[in-house]
């Protein structure tokens, strides 16, 4: 299940569906992940959204997060929670950390 | 009282002293904010921290605050609380939005 969660994480902004409730911030434009988050919320009728960045993509996601509630101001969207963490990983021999963030987004 | 602070507002991240502990994130590098932050802890025994940013700054306010956290961690340092939310302003006559985040960084 973890392992295929894993797999599927790439694609996930493009898999729509009723269960597939998170959004992982990349290098394509701003609109195609608020666009995603408005999918879950107005198509798939998610009562929470899931936006998960890392690195340098931590500013986008919050952009991400800022106008989709703002968008959904008349379905009263807030954000109910943030965290932040770091990734530890091995690169060229050395520990490298890389910083990490979840914003839920919900409708009241 | 307002008006004071939001001049200071630009020199705060060099005022150093028991009752700033304000710390706003900019161009500078990385380990300069680091370094404020660990001071208002080690140096001015503050209980908790606030790590302002916007913008594309905000990646970096959470590299700042993830090693800042982990730096502290015999002192238990954790994150008490993180808001986003977005600041409206006129620029070349077109109404903009930027995002803003503060972190606040407690010890236990």
């Amino acid at each position: 299940m973890e392992d295929k969660q894993t797999e599927a994480r790439e694609n996930r902004s493009q898999r729509k569906g009723p269960s597939d409730n998170t959004i992982f911030i990349g290098s394509k434009p701003l609109v195609n992940y608020i666009r995603g988050v408005m999918t879950q919320f107005t198509k798939w009728d998610a009562k929470e959204v899931m936006i998960k960045s890392r690195g340098k993509f931590i500013s986008k996601a919050v952009d991400v997060a800022e106008i989709a509630r703002r968008s959904l101001e008349e379905k009263e969207a807030y954000v109910k929670g943030i965290n932040i963490a770091s990734e530890s990983f091995e690169a060229d021999g050395k520990r490298t950390n890389i910083s990490t963030m979840d914003i839920v987004l919900a409708l009241k």
